[in-house]
C-alpha cells in the first residue's frame, strides 16, 4: 500500500492516509459512567489491547483538582496520579502515547501536571467550554512549556454561536496547541454539520500548522458515520473507545473504526478480545450505548444528563414518559 | 414550512422534501427473525402506529409460494393471505398504503396476488438477485397489470459486478416498475458507496421517470447514516422499521428516521409508544440489532447467516471465536 496521503474519494477506501492517528478514550469517557472506578486490571487490559491493536494514543482519565473531588468518592482515573498510571501500564511501550484530559477551571495544572520528562504521559487534552477559552489557553501554555503535546477540545460546540466560534478558533490558533477538536458532546450532529464544522476548523488550523481531531457521541447512531465524514474532510486525530464505552450513548466504536481504517498497522482481533473479556461483562452495570432517551436529547441538542438519570433509575423502558418530560419542558 | 422540494444542502435540514415517503418494513424484515410468526395483535399495533405516525407505506410480509413453505412451519406473514391482512388491519386507513414483498422464483404470483381492487394491498415489491432479473420483470408486469404500484429490490447489490448492474438497470427501466431500490443486504456500504450507487441508479431511473428507494442494514451502525446519504443524493422511498427490527443487525430505525425528517406529517411519539409496548418486549427472544458478529460479516461483504447462526446458538459473547472462524475460512 502507498505511504502517501490519499485524496478523498473512492480510492481512499482501498489505500490509507498514514497521518491518521487513533486515540482510545475508553477509560476517560467511560469513567463518566462509573465515577472513574475502573480496576487496575481493566486499565491494564485496555492498555495492552491498544499496544496490540496499533492504537496511537490512549487516554488514561482526567487530571482533576483534589480540592474539587475526593479520592474517597471517585476513582483513581479522575486524578491520574503518576503512581496509578505506572502501576496500570507496567513497562511502557513507546508505540502508544498516553494522554490525560484536563478540564478548564477544574485542574490544578501548575502543580498536578508534572514536567513531561517526569511523567509517563505524552499529551494533555484541555477540555473547555466556550466561555473558558482564556483559562484553557493558559493550560495549553503550561502543558506545552512542560514538553507535552496538546489539544483543545471545545465542548458542546453545537451550542456555540458562529461568531464566538470564529473568535475562539482565532485565539486557539495563536496558541501553541497542536490539535483542535470538533467535539459533538450531545451527539446531535448530522454529516452536513460535521462537514461544515470541519471546514471552519480547518480554515483556521491549516494555515497555523495545526491538526483537527474529532470526538463523537452515538446518541443518534451517527458516531462512526460522523467520524468517517470528519476523516473525509481532513480530521487526523480520531477518538474511539472499546465497544463505544463512554458517557451515555457512548463514543465511536473502536471495532468499527479499526475495521474501516486500512492502515495495516491496525489490528481488529485484540480489540474484539478486549471487548469480550473486559468490556462486555460490564454492560449490565454501566449501561452505556445507544438508547432512545439518548436519541431524544441528541435530537434536541441537549446535554445527556436527563437521559442518564432516566437510564440509571431503571426507567429506561418507559421511553414515552421520558420523551414527554423532555419535550414538555423544552418547547 | 414550504411545500416545495428543497435542493440538497444545509437548507434541507430545516425544511423538507414533500416527495419523500417512508415505508415501514418491521413485519416483513423482522419476520426473518421469527419465521414470520408475529401475532395479529402485534401486526395490528404496528399498523395503528404507522397510521398515527404518518408513515406512508407498511409492508405486511411476503407473498411466498405454498408449494415451497408450509403454514404449519412458518407464520401467516410469509403468505399474507387476504383474510389475515384484513383481520390485522381492521378498517383500512387510506393514508397508509400496504405492500408485500414477492421473492423472484418463490412466489406463485399469477394465482396468489389478487387484482388490486380485490385486495387491501397497494404495492408489490419484487425482491430479486441479479440472475433472476427476467423472472422479476415478469412479476413486475403481472403486478402492474393487476393495478399495483411496484418496486424492484435488487438484493446483495454489493456483490454485483458493475457491467451486470448497468444491464440490469437498463432492463428494469424499460419495464413498468415504479421504484428501483438500492438494497444493502449485507450492511456493507459506507457513505461513498451509497453515493456512487445512488448516482448510478438515478442516471437510469430519472430519464425513465422512476423513483429510487433505499433499504439499509445496520451491521456497521450505518443504516441511518446511509439512509440520510441516500436522501441527500435523491432517494424518495425510505425503508425503516420500529426499533430497527429486521434480519440480523436490523434496519434503519424508524425512530431515528422520523426524528430526522422534518415533514410535520410525521410523528415520533406513536413510534416510541409502539417500541415500548410491542417491540422491545421481544428483544430477548429475537435478538436483532447491532452486534459484533454482524459487523464482521458486514465488513467482509458476506451474507449475515453465519452471524445469525452464531447469535442463535447463544455464542454471541464469543466474538473472537466467530471472527476467527469467518476470517480463516475466507482469506
Amino acid at each position: 500500500m502507498s505511504e502517501e496521503a490519499q485524496p478523498t474519494g473512492m480510492k481512499g477506501w482501498i489505500t490509507y492516509r498514514p497521518e491518521i492517528k487513533v486515540l482510545d478514550c475508553t477509560i476517560r469517557d467511560g469513567g463518566l459512567m462509573n465515577e472513574h472506578k475502573f480496576s487496575q486490571d481493566f486499565v491494564s487490559g485496555v492498555y495492552r489491547t491498544n499496544v496490540a491493536a496499533g492504537v496511537d494514543y490512549m487516554e488514561m482519565g482526567y487530571k482533576a483538582s483534589k480540592k474539587l473531588y475526593s479520592r474517597s468518592e471517585v476513582g483513581a482515573w479522575r486524578f491520574c496520579d503518576e503512581d496509578d498510571l505506572r502501576k496500570a501500564i507496567g513497562e511502557k511501550d513507546p508505540a502508544v502515547k498516553l494522554s490525560v484530559m484536563a478540564d478548564a477551571e477544574r485542574t490544578d495544572y501548575h502543580d498536578d501536571i508534572l514536567p513531561r520528562d517526569k511523567s509517563v504521559l505524552d499529551m494533555v487534552r484541555v477540555a473547555t467550554y466556550i466561555h473558558q477559552i482564556p483559562a484553557a489557553l493558559d493550560m495549553v501554555k503550561d502543558a506545552h512549556d512542560k514538553g507535552y503535546e496538546t489539544t483543545v477540545n471545545l465542548m458542546a460546540v453545537s451550542t456555540v454561536p458562529d461568531l464566538e466560534l470564529e473568535n475562539a478558533l482565532e485565539a486557539l490558533c495563536a496558541s501553541p496547541v497542536g490539535t483542535l477538536y470538533v467535539v459533538d458532546s450531545f451527539g446531535t450532529f448530522y454529516s452536513e454539520q460535521i462537514r461544515m464544522l470541519m471546514a471552519k476548523f480547518l480554515k483556521h488550523a491549516k494555515p497555523a500548522g495545526k491538526q483537527v481531531g474529532i470526538h463523537c457521541h452515538n446518541n443518534m447512531q451517527l458516531a462512526f458515520a460522523n467520524t468517517i465524514e470528519a476523516i473525509i474532510q481532513g480530521a487526523t486525530l480520531l477518538d474511539a473507545s472499546m465497544a463505544g464505552l463512554g458517557r451515555g450513548a457512548g463514543n465511536c466504536q473502536m471495532e468499527l473504526l479499526l475495521s474501516f481504517l486500512h492502515n495495516p498497522k491496525f489490528h481488529l482481533r485484540p480489540v474484539l478480545q478486549c471487548i469480550q473479556d473486559h468490556v462486555e461483562p460490564m454492560r449490565e452495570e454501566l449501561r452505556w450505548g445507544f438508547a432512545i432517551p439518548y436519541m431524544v436529547t441528541g435530537h434536541l441538542n441537549m446535554h445527556p444528563k436527563s437521559a442518564m438519570k432516566f437510564m440509571e433509575a431503571d426507567g429506561y423502558r418507559e421511553i414515552v414518559k421520558f420523551y414527554d418530560s423532555v419535550t414538555e419542558k423544552e418547547w
